[in-house]
């Protein structure tokens, strides 16, 4: 009997797992039917920033797969139709055609849910005003881009300092704007530890972007034309021709509450190991909707990231598929850079450990992306947590320029085997003057870290 | 009662294992003395590439602590003495001033052996003529380019095309000679699998560099004046102007073998773990002059790499100092380049997996070193190896350009804590637009692994 696998959500995690389904299962055994409210399929919404930076010239290189491509592998796309409804017990969706308004439903024997996230959106004056925009998506990316074609000002205010905020600065400084971000946090990047995070302000004013920090915005005032003037904070206003929110996402989980489903503490859908919707049979989940497991602290997250999406898609397409495979969880990896500045983490920060009740010490190091003595040997700043006792590797924390980011990787793989800092410092990794020192930065973090914890 | 450690040999383990010893312990309770035959300590043997080919300018910068630095940490450096005899009976050295030609015993109480590795030098018609150089030392760097620098002709010939064969080829270019590599093997690069090292022919041809191979060098022709003048195959001759010989390296362990210390097969000194020499209670070993276990394999290689010295003479120095410290082994990683062209490999080629035993299965995949949409996104091959049945990963090469090489530390972490293709695959690692494609190669490599071996 030929099944029909339903998808929610045409992006990168419900489109990897529709892809990966039809790889396992041909077009008679299985029915694939995907339900996308935008115009786009499998784009790279990371991407989007340096599009409107004009790194990327056009929107559809970051179209990884459009729908007739889908098309063609018997997917059957349905753009602007909208999943209103979720019906667990009965089987089946209800959506909504968004051009005709007409709703129908669909049964499915398998469902995927990867509704994604939405962008907060602080209630405001003045934040549904023309030229305030998200980036969340490529509508979003057209739309801000048209303002900025079309606004002859030429200062930007980033609310926000997060990834997608320090990213948005570069595109904007790219653009030639004179850029301001405005952050309501102590520094930058509070994925960060304040003190790296500082690293990150320095860098950036250095790069010419004003930051202002320990700012809550107040309102976001319009002219007389009801377009964005300024960004008013309780201090102070700072005039703005385009505003760029980058405050950050929720998982999009209003679908799955009212269908009774499982949400964390995050209001993430929960799953277990096979991205399998707790509790339910037939129903997996995957992207930035849900909640993953953190190797390190052992708890529950959401880290809204396109990596993750696509491999949890990867994931739940193989087992829709009728094969297994299983998501084990993340160390929270991230990189992003600023123009020549690269930021790297991974596994825990300071707060993450205590809140966790663990008892640890940091180390602090300075070094260099090749050998000293090599041309262009890049600075960076390197900062590790390890575990009192058991010299168990915690946590990476990177700071510099070229070179420096994917060095984490190093850190990631290492924390999710529970490597100690001895075992770091250990490790065979790939040394000639070009590529790094004759220990690597982190091998030279895992050193100090542990002469500091004490000898084996 | 105040020790004395005595140290054969003042470069990379030498140096760092007495430099270790000195945090330990203080010049009240341990005296050390290090032997070296030549005229420099703590350099770097690696950086003579760079040095040559002019990107380094100054000799010095590859000099990490001079014998003065090491002597105002109390370390009694004696310069061009070279220790002829251990007697481990007695525990003494003898040593003697190769400017006097004097002799005298120095007794220790705890002995390190950081004797090195000497060049292999084939016996061949011309090999000692002017204008043939080998690049072990810095003497031999000062050497080549004084050769360089009085020659007028631009002809230079490369004599193997390992790691030192290919960096030499890179600095000779970059001083403007016209290159050839002639080459035993069928592909430069011994250290892949013939399939990668192709690429690297293919990509140094491209370069500009005449690439031989499957030739075996029958003599040095020199001209009436001396001096070498070309390098002689059984099949071809080839005018040369300068011959640089990067044929490889043994372990220099003739003091050791006299002294009746445990050699494995392929020369090098037997450590245990703690890289104490075997059967000895106060003799450690490290660097070129040892064999290491590889993690992957369970055998023992030689690995002469300035990296695994550097630790293995931290280790040392721990353990001589009256702490506890590992060296657990290596995988074998190594990353090299030629101009813009990369190349890293990792763990077991093919022949490495067969003459184990062990079955396996190999997957290449193409890929890039930022999302393809991204600026300057370049082109990487990745090769891996795994392990049917189980799964683990066996081993990776990569060659590419700006960006492939380092990225087979993640590989090498994955390897030293025996990872599956699985595990590979679904690894937490650095992702943005700049920096990777939303699967890191690597990672690329892996999923193709793990298709191709079954799902779990």
């Amino acid at each position: 009997m030929r099944e029909r696998l339903v998808v929610i959500g045409g992006d990168a995690a419900g489109m990897s797992a529709a892809s990966q389904a039809r790889r396992m299962r041909g077009p008679d055994e299985l029915e694939i039917v995907a339900f996308e409210r935008g115009h786009f399929t499998s784009y790279s919404a990371c991407g989007i920033p340096y599009w409107v930076g004009g790194d990327v010239e056009d929107r559809d290189e970051l179209i990884a797969r459009t729908p007739e491509e889908h098309r063609a592998r018997h997917i059957d796309v349905r753009l602007r139709t909208e999943v209103t409804e979720i019906d667990v017990e009965r089987g089946r969706v209800r959506a909504r055609d968004l051009e005709s308004g007409a709703e129908s439903w669909t049964s499915y024997d398998k469902l995927v849910i990867a509704t994604g996230a939405r962008p907060v959106r602080p209630d405001l004056p003045g934040i549904d005003a023309a030229g305030v925009h998200g980036v969340q998506t490529l509508d979003d990316g057209q739309a801000l881009l048209d303002t900025l074609t079309r606004t002859e000002g030429r200062r930007a205010v980033v609310v926000g300092a997060g990834y997608i905020g320090v990213e948005m600065a570069e595109a904007l400084i790219n653009r030639g704007y004179e850029v301001t971000v405005v952050n309501r946090g102590r520094e930058p990047m509070a994925t960060l530890d304040p003190d790296m995070g500082r690293l990150v302000r320095e860098a950036m004013t250095g790069l010419g972007i004003t930051m202002v920090d320990d700012a809550e915005v107040t309102a976001l005032p319009t002219g007389a034309d009801g377009r964005v003037r300024a960004v008013a904070t309780a201090d102070a206003e700072y005039p703005a021709d385009v505003v760029v929110l980058g405050i950050g996402v929720r998982p999009e989980t209003t679908l799955a509450r009212a269908a009774g489903l499982p949400l964390g503490d995050h209001g993430g859908l929960l799953t277990d190991r096979s991205m399998r919707v707790r509790g339910q049979e037939n129903v997996w989940a995957g992207g930035d909707c849900v909640e993953v497991l953190d190797l390190v602290s052992g708890q529950l997250r959401h880290i809204p990231l396109g990596t993750h999406a696509n491999k949890q898609g990867q994931i739940i397409g193989t087992n829709a598929g009728g094969g297994y495979a299983t998501f084990p969880g993340v160390v929270g990896t991230a990189v992003s850079k600023v123009c020549d500045l690269e930021i790297a983490r991974t596994g825990l920060r300071e707060k993450d450990a205590h809140r966790v009740g663990l008892r640890f010490e940091t180390v602090t190091i300075e070094s260099t992306s090749r050998a000293g003595y090599y041309p262009d040997a890049a600075p960076m700043t390197v900062k590790m947590l390890a575990e009192l006792g058991t010299g168990r590797l915690l946590g990476v924390q990177i700071v510099g320029r070229e070179g420096a980011g994917k060095r984490v990787d190093i850190a990631a793989v290492a924390l999710t085997a529970g490597m100690t800092v001895y075992q770091v410092a250990a490790l065979d990794l790939g040394y000639a003057p070009p590529f790094s020192p004759v220990w690597d930065p982190v091998q030279v973090a895992a050193r100090k870290a542990a002469a500091k914890l004490g000898a084996r």
